[in-house]
């Protein structure tokens, strides 16, 4: 029996991780939400409400939280769990929190003897169910090597990005400077279809079929279009998550010197939806800031 | 034997399509360039230093020309055809030149007697010396009917936008909002990947393979690479027409009210990149305008 896998977060990501995983090893999941926990529980997963307790003899622990901040408390703060791991352990951190904040915890997770591999996510909820993420991985040989099991049952690629920590979050940021861009980019076009006087499904097929076309215009492309004729999309992608994610974009292009007028524009869109009321509504719904049609009754929502 | 065919414009892209028509008709060319016309006079095209002259007798007009003021010249200048056009003739618009420019020229057109066929075209020079194009038609049903036989031979995909004429120039409007966007996106996204540190080479093929891809990703980001690498790309679509591009679509959206944060910013890049001297350049040349290596002693270049 190979030693269990802990998962630190058991959100839209990563309760579907945890299930992939669980298929085939003892898996041990935390959160703080009990209903989360119960879905876990449900899908064969041990559950805790205490990370300390969660890592207790795990060999991988997968940090799979929302942001820097949430990482750091969980490995630095009040229940964080550096100072309980047992040597030798891989700490992954799936998320996408920049560059930044892996580079500034290597020192302490490698400090006490524990492998430390910086392998952001991209696929969305589904895929990681069925073990089809793509992984864009920066961490040493060694690293690689100890968590090469694991990503391995996670992902149908994995990108080697670099060899050191913050590679695959560069990686990763360039990536959603890019998404970010074209979903801003399908709505600005689906919306002045419709200004134009065109059919934007008619629009967006032709647009799809040639050289505009994009992942994005064909994935948020049929969401865009429900956004703008006032019905609610599902939310498979939170305004939110593109805030963070276009804010890491911002701040390692200014890092660097490196200029970004374009991811900026979109930024703002994102920021605009976001004060709207929009940030836990699906980030196909940035056309209602273009189109104006903002549901008058929607309350600003808090971030979770 | 049909009547022939004449083509207004034998550029980058009128020439390949003229050939193209030539397998299978007579074909008139016009160009102010002599050189132009030798190249079609050698794939069997007549060549005519006058448009009036060249439409004589002709069933099908073709207006491949770089813009709308280059249109109305043809149509309705000094040596403008529309007087000297048979009625009953057709006159297909397969540049990008806006919808208020056809919209303008329709009752100049239709009060001739003659069809007036809005059929803006994409797909590049080699795509149209195979029939391979993608054109976006917008006109009556009978003016379609009219147009067909040519335009069958020169696309693979034929769009039928609207009954407007107008409808076609739209969506192309559209199309390039997403292409413009696409191609800065593409370059801002490898200048930050060098600058983050990571191999430029290995970022496009990894972004290219998930959900930040675009067409524009895979067709321009080669290039791209080579202009970030100080090499000169091949020119196959100039920087200068995304600065005509994004400036119909400016107007079209200020036209509508439509909002388009994204695509203003893009629109300034190529605004930049022309300034810099880069006009003439390959579109994929814009990241020069990020990267800051511009060829010092790159003169201003006007436009062609």
């Amino acid at each position: 029996m190979t030693t269990p896998v802990a998962v630190l977060g058991l959100g839209a990501m990563g309760l579907p991780m945890a299930t992939r995983l669980a298929e085939s090893r003892r898996v041990r999941g935390f959160d703080i939400s009990q209903s989360r926990l119960a879905l876990a529980e449900a899908a064969g997963i041990e559950g805790f409400t205490s990370a300390i307790e969660t890592v207790d003899g795990a060999g991988h622990i997968l940090v799979v939280v929302r942001d820097g901040v949430q990482l750091n408390s969980l490995l630095l703060g009040p229940d964080g769990i550096l100072d309980h791991t047992a040597p030798g352990a891989t700490i992954l951190v799936m998320s996408t929190v920049g560059i930044q904040a892996v580079r500034d915890l290597e020192p302490e997770v490698t400090s006490r003897g524990l492998h430390f591999v910086d392998s952001p996510i991209s696929g969305g909820p589904r895929r990681a169910g069925l073990g089809d993420l793509l992984i864009n991985v920066g961490a040493t040989p060694e690293a690689r090597a100890a968590a090469d099991p694991v990503l391995q049952q996670l992902a149908s690629t994995l990108v080697v990005v670099g060899d050191r920590v913050g590679d695959g979050q560069a990686l990763k940021t360039v990536n959603q400077l890019l998404c970010g861009i074209h979903i801003a980019a399908a709505a600005e076009a689906l919306n002045l279809a419709r200004a134009l006087g065109l059919d934007p499904q008619v629009a967006l097929d032709a647009l799809q079929a040639g050289a505009a076309a994009s992942f994005m215009l064909g994935d948020r492309g049929p969401r865009v279009l429900q956004a703008q004729q006032g019905e609610t999309p599902d939310v498979l992608s939170q305004v939110g998550i593109f805030v963070k994610d276009m804010g890491l974009v911002a701040h390692a292009a200014r890092g660097v010197g490196a200029p970004t007028p374009v991811s900026a524009a979109a930024q703002q869109l994102y920021l605009l939806a976001a004060a709207a009321g929009l940030a836990s509504d699906d980030d196909s719904t940035v056309i209602r800031m273009l189109a104006g049609n903002l549901p008058p009754t929607d309350p600003i929502q808090p971030q979770e």
